[in-house]
């Protein structure tokens, strides 16, 4: 039997993007580093999406009984972006371990590879007790397209 | 029997500051008007507080079955601030009906009578089922000092 | 000479959509009621950008002299939002002054007539002193399709 | 000549408190890791104030030609916290290089010594031209004390 890759994303690598909103930037009109932290959630609810997996069940699941907090987040922010202007997010997955998820993040101006951001957030998951478990199968199939 | 008035608030009116952070304003480093909204549920939450409700039980309270969504919100804006200044909040219960609440909030500089902004904000109790009823008379009696 | 409409927008009215994200929630899963003025402004924003108006340009252009900051908003939410959920929302300008512009939002699910939430916010042309002045005239040609 | 230290600071820890407001909580009622880094940056706007410096003119001082954008921030989240809980938030100057500080900052349960999340925050000191500079002696003297 053999393992077969059939991640729904070229190269495992997906890309949104996400404009620079009023209410996103510092008193200076740069954007506020804690904005690319909210972009970055964004952009793993964009990267289940393209795996076929709906946010709103997958960050918590009653019914199945888990939830995949985030326990960890970095961002190193390497050059300014503005208000109204259009970055681009590659966002993949660094590392799949038995019970967490680590992916990484890139930001780029909307054409151009420049790299403007970059970070990690780290998921675990958790059940009903908020103890560590195994990720679900479903979850990690859906994810790496491998079975 | 005579009605009461046992407000735990002088003459009604609750005072509290809110420092306008760096994420809370503007390009340009005006206080973004979307701010002003999450102050004045700042300013509900300290009102309830001084009467001895805790928020985290009177938004929503399923044990008693009732929520307390707000339904209705306004504010005009006067006068800019800007980051790092601090502001005087000052909220008082504008109308009380039967199955609602009207919050008003006044802005004011820390020091000084020079109205920044004002708004207003209305609260309507429901059921489990979404649907509108009387507002607990536990909340009336703890809002009003009126048993 | 006869007046000529050529608004870019059909009938006025402007939409686009909004995803409600995780960060756009209150404790309970609802779309908190200040998210809904920070769409209004990203509406804003979008109805400015159809109409060929640079945003970044336009709520403050120092080369210019004038600024064009919310000076009142005003909501009302009739039914909620779900973590996940895509609203429409449909933007016009409600009336337009000398010297002010009335915005107007209607929420809707992605797909469905039911209207959600409702609201409007005022602009008002300022000038360097912050004092009021008409709207500068390119503003009102593009937004109206008027000359 | 010695070098005297002279921190207004006991330990160089400054203590503050923050309380989780109803916008800062993810669906599920628990802290958005987003969330703790708009504490993060509160606390060293505190940390700044109770060295004798005033925010708005630190993190960028046009008259004396300098900026201190945060260049990279990490957290880990080690347990959730609540919609209506209160914070004391522990932050240090973890190091102090010749052109950049560095933060670091625990999460409290109000009373109590369990650690609920922790964090670090790198600042460079920039000049107008967005290179590296020194940091400015003034800031330097008054977060350490040593002069």
């Amino acid at each position: 039997m053999t393992r077969q890759r059939n991640s729904p994303l070229e190269d495992g690598v997906h890309c949104t993007t996400v404009r620079v909103r009023f209410g996103d930037t510092d008193p200076y009109g740069i954007v506020y580093f804690v904005s690319y932290f909210r972009y970055c959630h964004r952009a793993i609810e964009e990267y289940l999406r393209a795996c076929g997996l709906r946010p709103e069940e997958t960050f918590k699941n009653v019914q199945e009984g888990f939830g995949l907090p985030i326990v960890e987040a970095w961002c190193r922010f390497r050059r300014p972006s503005k208000y109204g202007e259009l970055l681009r997010m590659e966002t993949q997955i660094q590392e799949m371990r038995a019970k967490a998820i680590i992916f990484r993040f890139e930001f780029y101006p909307e054409t151009g590879r420049e790299l403007l951001a970059e970070g990690t957030a780290n998921l675990v998951a958790i059940g009903p007790d908020w103890r560590g478990r195994p990720l679900p199968e479903r979850l990690k199939i859906a994810l790496t397209g491998i079975e």
